[in-house]
């Protein structure tokens, strides 16, 4: 299959080279700026860089929209595809719908998601066989073409619908933004009193190990909340009470594993 | 060197068990009910379970206390100890000079801390050679002692005094306890559309690679929050309109990483 990527940024860079891998040609890759689809393509066996949303007479039958999630309604806008081209995004958080725009200037198209549940960093390689891919198409014929392309490049491949997509999305900020958040404050606790955070990695990781391995991660909570050990609530709390946003988030926090396990 | 062990937990079964493989004599295991001092005996070469804080005639040097936080100071209070012995705790927020209580009837003893940064579940084997031991004595002399012992059993030992062992234990519950939490949220927010959390691992453990090879885990923070993405903010908060306890912790923590990041 002969795919044009819409975007430069990391997933394009990781899903370039993972559908090129799979046997799929990059036809084309766009950016605004010509010079960043250029860094894609010179890494590609064979591509054009191109600035141009007109795709009329683009080779390509299948079109990735890799762009920033506020950019897809305005390129699905003006993009020009050839006859019967698959038009997708990769959001985790924008709905199949918006890209229904599309079929003002392109009326045979037919319209897909196709969004890998991962965080990609521009030159880290990532297992991509490992990566879940959530599927979408307008039709059931769309959703088995790009079931089928999903394949290529992954074991994971999930057909999740907007509204399922929009929770999953939800719920990978609670399991991985904010997670990560409370690691960036847990070091800035370490690093005022001049401790280091490597002494921490040891517990985390085997924390992490454990609330993967349950049945529930709340199967295995510990710590002072959950056990309501108020003395050494109170005590971290003199800890950090002048520090009015760190204390919040200890509190709601402390609260809302105390509400579970109530 | 010739150990008691105080107390029939989690880190009582550990420790026992480490101590003992780095070639040191576990003599007694004392608990209130003998049945679960007996429990971790049967497993270790030579040793006797006991429900009696006398230990006046004990060959014992080294006393561990491996008891809940808040026994701790009642313990200390009823023990009797050989002359010259050491007196430790293993909690990571108890200061040492609640030890002091000990010595009214056992004067000569010395005192310290002896915490293993680690979350641990009874029979669920660890690498003790990798658990950090944050140790602590009454006088350099002892300090000095316990990282000796700390040594045999892990290659992380830390000497950090009562101040810090407690901010390293708040730094824990974000890092750790927290994070754990934030799992449960997420599978619940799956499970109530029944979606699996299976889908999220592999992010999961990605979010958490990137987080700690990184320089600081706020350089690597990724999601709507940090990029002030108020529609999918806005679409994240509909979803759980209804829930006020997951909507506060929403809130907060999307706060949270927009202060940091202003």
């Amino acid at each position: 299959m002969k795919i044009s990527i819409i975007g430069a940024g990391n997933i394009a860079w990781h899903l370039a080279k993972a559908l090129e891998q799979a046997d799929m040609d990059i036809i084309e890759v766009y950016s605004r700026d010509r010079r960043k689809a250029k860094s894609i393509t010179q890494e590609l066996y064979q591509s054009d860089a191109t600035n141009s949303l007109n795709f009329k007479d683009s080779e390509a039958e299948l079109f990735v929209m890799a762009v920033s999630d506020n950019a897809i309604e305005e390129v699905a806008a003006q993009i020009e595809l050839p006859e019967e081209s698959i038009l997708i995004h990769t959001s985790g958080s924008v709905p199949l719908e918006v890209l229904e725009i599309t079929k003002k200037m392109n009326p045979d198209c037919i319209l897909g998601v196709f969004y890998p549940l991962m965080t990609f960093t521009k030159g880290k390689n990532v297992a991509f066989r490992t990566v879940p891919i959530c599927i979408e198409g307008d039709t059931s014929e769309t959703t088995h073409i790009l079931s089928k392309i999903a394949k290529k490049v992954s074991n994971e491949v999930y057909e999740v619908n907007s509204q399922d997509r929009k929770v999953l999305h939800l719920a990978a900020v609670f399991a991985c933004n904010f997670t990560n958040h409370l690691f960036a404050l847990s070091k800035e606790i370490l690093n005022e009193e001049g401790l280091n955070f490597e002494i921490l990695k040891p517990l985390i990781s085997e924390t992490l190990n454990k609330g993967m391995a349950a049945k529930h991660p709340a199967e295995v909570q510990t710590g002072p909340a959950v056990r309501r050990d108020s003395n050494t609530i109170e005590t971290h709390r003199q800890l950090i009470k002048d520090d009015e946003d760190l204390l919040k988030v200890y509190d709601t926090l402390t609260e809302s594993i105390q509400d579970w396990h109530k």
